[in-house]
């Protein structure tokens, strides 16, 4: 019989073809106006998932977009796997930074270039392709039902209500997510945690209308500023957030636990590199990987306000805006540390201003205890592929709905990532290696294997 | 003869009808792609100015924007008054706040609303129709010269240069301007002060492209975070601007002049509910017209970094950036103080940054006293039309030309200006009021009468 490596192999140029079809669907999920491709993407996703052997494919509406599921159940008494993906990817912009457009893939030195590349089409493409040679050699040893929702990247508004509704159907032994990364080509990690979220937008408004400077400045409060002051009390001389009760319920993580996380190797020198900063930051008596991965962090994603085309206008701006966001740790409430972020912002504006808080989107943090069967699992198939042991790693990312999964269905999940980051997801140049892609398939089909391995 | 009031009442509809035609070029001076417009305000004024009498009139091109210059010299041996204006525009974003197309004028409730309707077509307008009353009944008492230049609201980059090099030409005993505001409707006032001003750019640069805000928020410095306390830094406690030396040079007004300068009246209550703010804001120990009239102030023109499009994108992002610019006061020097600024801004930045300060341009205050011949022509003139003598007033914004009118050409400006604080100059919906545009026709015209009356 074919082995998965001979599979991939044969049929490696199809495989592109059909991965290269979806990723230049743009179901950017941040802008309205790509609603319409949204559904062009499930609808390609019901087709795939049929293609590679599912028993019935469906594309679900909701409130927001579209759910694409599919199932193949060769006999209910056998354990179930449930493949969870999101279809959407992030806004492109600043769009000149690209050296391809994002929506017309390119192969350069080994990698694919394109918005979504890694997250989370090029993972969520493996998923297929393993079940594909499972279905098509007759090896497949369990059910598998894929869910592969539109709004990840929004903070997954509708699929809680989504898995609510529909329990039965999303009956599941096991959850396989792969939206994460590895450490390192060479060094494999399987994603054990996962910071939550809450995303805010800030609106300061001043004066009824843009000023002219010369006349007003000075006697008339900048809300720019104000913002500015406001944001820069945020954090404390030891980049400590300043919020109060923001860190009351963070999961104090014991020195022994410290010492284990410590062992996944981290090159400071080479980081530092990578991102081509001088030093890096964070909370004072904590290593990087601790900064992203058990502490819980506070950052402006956008900021705007006042004159910011080309040359110079003299305004003293009516209005200045703030996207902002915490990254949250287990314990932590998102709802209750969204309103902590609220509160506190409209606390301290001073009285020459109106500040409005809008809560945009938010979910708990995760954490994936080592001892379930499923990791063990995912374990053996990582160091078949690899030839090592993987790492259990923390990680700072988000994916909010993976809690809801476990509150709602009641499963666990395993994140199983193949990316790396240099895989500049959420930014220009987006880009996964063919040869993650490939290991990756590899080791979801090991998964099943070892998984119902009696 | 026809007075100037029966002279405005008979052509009224046709001024309007020619101001209306200059109101629609868009003639924006910050935005490159505008440039043809300014040659077509430029020939719109040579046309005009021509028409109202003028024995030649000539476009010059500069290294920037054109200059529309024309005369009527009647006898050498006469006074020579030079009316100095700016036919370019400020940019119209955010375009969105506009009642109605900035470029396409109408009026609403007795005012015309079009960028520029007061800042400064509208105000220019007014000399050239009070040179076409003189110049078409006879009357025009002494030579007059128009200077009209298309780069004022980005600092007159090219137009000191254009005075040295056509010294003879714009010879004049005084130059006139109306580009700035009276106190109010029933306050005529005549400007005797302007702030200079120095405008830069600040770049932050963090991490060589934006990244996952979870993946590396905690870890990495955000640009928009440190820009955000590097700005919150520039105000201490009491409004006083931290950067070393930014004083140092400030005029320091007598208590007898702060005495003097608080006779002219002011209404905070008004001056609240007109901008819509339950505070005003400022230097502490000044009052609101000291803190605009006699002391320099900081602003932040705009800001921007990171996402700022529709919902939430999660990024730490790669850039921030900030348009800022210092209001300053008579004998602080504007190179000076856009070093200090620049330098200040470099020293405070953290190691995990790279900060870039451009300065864009800038130029000096200017006094103007009221002992002058001209200036007391002037206070004749609005005694004339408002039956009330105009109130000598320090105005906060800058006409950076003004002082380099004194330095290279040797001459004083006088500053009629007409606008009013409700005209949103430099904002959306600007307007100008039809009153205010007959008065200071008719106040222009008996300028001339008095300034030449033995």
């Amino acid at each position: 019989m074919v082995s998965i490596i001979e599979y991939i192999d044969q049929n490696k140029e199809r495989f592109l073809e059909e991965l290269f079809y979806y990723l230049r669907i743009p179901s950017i999920s941040a802008i309205a106006s790509y609603k319409p491709d949204m559904f062009r993407a499930a609808g390609y996703l019901r087709q795939a998932l049929l293609s590679a052997g599912a028993d019935k494919a469906e594309v679900f509406e909701t409130e927001g977009n579209p759910v694409a599921y599919a199932e193949k159940i060769i006999n209910p008494a056998l354990p179930t796997v449930m493949v969870y993906a999101h279809m959407d990817v992030m806004p492109v912009d600043p769009i000149d930074l690209w050296h391809s457009d994002p929506f017309e893939p390119v192969i350069r030195d080994g990698k694919i270039y394109a918005r979504g590349a890694d997250d989370d089409k090029g993972q969520s493409f493996m998923h297929i392709k393993a079940f594909e040679y499972l279905a098509k050699t007759g090896q497949l040893p369990c059910n598998v039902k894929f869910m592969i929702e539109g709004e990840e990247e929004v903070g997954s508004p509708n699929l809680a209500r989504f898995c609510e509704e529909h329990k039965d159907m999303l009956k599941a032994d096991v959850i396989l997510v792969s939206d994460t990364s590895m450490i390192a080509r060479d060094i494999p990690s399987i994603t054990t945690g996962l910071r939550g979220l809450t995303y805010l937008q800030v609106e300061v408004t001043g004066p009824v209308s843009d000023l002219h400077s010369g006349l007003y400045g000075g006697a008339v409060a900048n809300p720019v500023i104000v913002l500015a002051k406001m944001l820069a009390s945020i954090h404390d001389e030891n980049n400590r957030i300043t919020i109060p009760g923001f860190y009351d319920d963070v999961m104090e993580v014991s020195a022994e636990e410290r010492a284990l996380l410590s062992q996944a190797p981290f090159d400071e020198t080479a980081y530092k590199s990578a991102l081509n900063i001088r030093e890096v930051w964070g909370e004072k008596g904590y290593r990087v990987p601790e900064r992203t991965g058990i502490r819980p962090a506070f950052d402006v994603c956008g900021i705007w306000g006042g004159y910011t085309g080309e040359g110079t206008k003299t305004v003293l701006p009516a209005k200045a805006y703030a996207k902002i966001s915490a990254r949250i740790v287990p314990y932590q409430d998102f709802e209750k540390i969204a309103l902590l972020i609220k509160n506190h912002l409209e606390t301290i504006a001073p009285p020459q201003v109106t500040v409005k808080v809008d809560i945009l989107h938010g979910g708990p943090a995760y954490v994936s205890p080592i001892t379930l069967p499923a990791y063990q699992a995912a374990e053996k198939a990582y160091t078949d592929t690899f030839g090592k042991r993987p790492v259990p790693f923390r990680s700072g990312g988000s994916i909010p709905i993976i809690s809801a999964f476990e509150r709602v269905l009641g499963v666990k999940s395993i994140l199983m990532g193949f990316g790396l980051g240099s895989d500049s997801i959420h930014s220009a140049n987006e880009n996964y290696p063919l040869w993650n892609l490939y290991k990756g398939i590899e080791t979801i089909t090991r998964f099943y294997h070892h998984y119902t391995a009696k």
